[in-house]
């Protein structure tokens, strides 16, 4: 039969935070000074004490095959975390490691969906959501969550959207791209409907510890006995250890659940990277200091971001609660012209962006949100300083 | 709708050989003295120089995302590989790198098939073939290799297996489970199919290294350009240097084959381990003599491992011609009784052998070749020895 790819993977859109950050990295290797607001993982250096105890792992050994699911090490560590963190009990058996979060995403919605069933996900949404579902066989059904309201869905709107087909919604609280948070009573309506109608939440808690201003993260898996049997929470030690390179995800969810990932996974992959399991779970069981102080980090760069953003005429953003992401509005730039260029969409002011001013962020459509561009804040304040000034300086060109 | 997994993923079989090794670690860890012969993995040390390079990457800061489909110096590192030992020239876009061959294979799989696609197999064939192919909604269509033929196929069922929606074959020299490796002259004869009946030869070759009795392996994709557009060649770092927990494989192929994969693997997986890819950089590069030393000693064991077989009477098998695989013909046992149980097939056999005898090793059946256990001798001499004595101890029992 005909040569090539199939149908189906030609189908799929590559990642355009990857592909944006690849390309601002291509313009810094030429030797241009970039200021890269487009890259989603902490700059700082993963914490010492997890960087020797990936040395240690090669010392003791740790060079073989482990559980396709994970050490037990890495499973107690993450078992006793959660506990900690939230009060949450998992056996051994309810808990999975992947090839970071984003596999372990990929694995559940491989192991829950069938062709034709449905997910919920909000919109703006992270950029791999509806590419993995659609991956799995399964159908993104979108829930809008304009800037007016915070990012946040209104729950009539989102018991709109479920039908027989219904079978996950995807809760990311923190959010990516726009660092807005559920707050515990839309969480525990969100629940109720799960609980219902019968579906699960797909918990995405990657930025969990990246919380600010005080506020508080709930973990819905919480709410009982009914709503965690309804969970399949994500999380990985990426974003709040910069570790992001030694891509350890993990899973936690009902004993049919791991199951299921677990045979998908051991003909697909096999077991993650046997050193970073156990760099990973000292990163877990660790005094956990540096996770606070890097998040206060995180904090000031938020707010003297934000400050920046909402400085320059035609530009603004809500503060965001979470994360490390902005999403700026730039309604009143589209439409202008820099010297030859119609800044028609948020794809062309971050091409321009990036091209004249040499700052790196990712559109809003990316995101499935026109009118928007994200940026990141891991990035030193030097660099936030610096890719404002360029900004201010773009805007006022613009004709 | 209702809770629990997709019959999509119901229907996938957990991977054999990896629960056979599970259930021996378990009695290994409950105190038993277990012999085991079913994993797959060297059982040497990983070598000084990459565990070395492991520690180096943390000092140098590899603790971050890297390109989707692995860094420039990885890439380069396969390339210069392929050009020496092929003498293949692959340009940096013509090779991905993923988490482990296992994934290579996979997600090679699903960006070349489209439901009802066919990818013609060998039978026996290693456990994940199969299952990779119908997880990517594509059709195995087996092709009977039987023992009586060196577990080689004959050109002429292969052609008879041909349709029009053959869209590949899965070439394995030398072979998991049965050692077998095919002659230049079959080679050829598969290349002209290829090129006849236009579809793609996927040529895992992690076993390349491993070959005895001074035989060659051919890569198949240096018999000229219309074949090398016809293979997805997959290795990895796994068995040649005894890296298996490293989890770094990779695939080289036509740059639209390439292309596809990246994209898959940024919304599935992203990079892999960045430590693991410097690790495997140095592995293909710095001077091979330890891959001969692990090569000249897996001989040893096989000539030993074949020749206590082929003494014991009821049980034989060909001496395998790579890989560190044999298959065992368990024909004359089959049907006979230990004690109260008989021995009605590979599986018994093998859960017989394990919980009585405290061996492991793995049934046929899972290679869908009843008649034979398949043992790895990827273990010390010693262990050997002492394995083949409690099966020979084990036969003498029988009645």
């Amino acid at each position: 039969m005909p040569l090539g790819i199939s149908a189906k993977c030609a189908a799929i859109a590559p990642s355009a935070t990857l592909a944006m950050d690849a390309r601002a990295k291509e313009l810094k290797q030429a030797g241009v000074n970039v200021i890269g607001f487009a890259a989603g993982e902490p700059d700082f250096e993963t914490p010492a004490p997890i960087r020797q105890a990936m040395k240690d792992a090669m010392d003791m050994g740790m060079t073989r095959y482990t559980p396709v699911g994970g050490t037990l090490e890495l499973r107690r560590a993450i078992a006793a975390r959660l506990k900690e963190d939230h009060g949450l009990e998992y056996g051994m058996d309810e808990i999975l490691v992947s090839n970071g979060a984003k596999h372990s995403l990929y694995t559940a919605f491989q192991t829950i969906l069938d062709p034709g069933d449905e997910v919920i996900v909000d919109k703006p949404c992270w950029v791999s959501y509806p590419e993995m579902i659609r991956m799995a066989g399964g159908v993104p059904v979108f829930l809008d969550c304009p800037e007016e309201q915070g990012f946040l869905p209104s729950m009539r709107d989102l018991e709109a959207l479920v039908s027989p087909r219904t079978k996950a919604f995807i809760l990311n609280t923190p959010s990516n791209p726009n660092g807005c948070m559920w707050s515990e009573a839309q969480l525990r309506e969100l629940a109720a409907l799960a609980v219902q109608y019968d579906f699960y939440i797909v918990a995405d808690e990657i930025y969990e510890k990246l919380v600010y201003s005080g506020e508080r993260h709930f973990s819905i898996a919480t709410f009982g006995p009914e709503v965690k049997a309804r969970t399949i929470l994500i999380n990985g030690v990426s974003k709040t250890y910069a570790m992001t390179g030694f891509r350890i995800g993990y899973t936690a969810a009902p004993r049919d659940i791991i199951r299921g990932m677990n045979n998908y996974q051991s003909q697909s992959t096999s077991s993650p990277n046997a050193a970073a399991q156990h760099a990973a779970a000292v990163a877990l069981s660790m005094p956990q200091d540096c996770v606070e102080e890097m998040r206060a980090a995180f904090e000031k760069r938020r707010d003297r971001l934000v400050e920046l953003i909402n400085a320059i005429p035609g530009l603004s953003c809500r503060k965001p609660h979470g994360a490390f992401y902005v999403m700026m509005n730039i309604r009143g730039i589209t439409g202008k012209r820099h010297r030859d260029t119609v800044l028609t969409d948020s794809v062309v002011i971050a091409e321009t962006l990036l091209d004249r001013a040499h700052v790196a962020l990712v559109p809003g459509a990316a995101f499935l949100d026109e009118g928007f561009c994200r940026l990141s804040y891991a990035t030193s304040m030097e660099n936030i300083e610096e890719g404002m000034r360029r900004i201010a300086d773009f805007v006022k060109e613009l004709e």
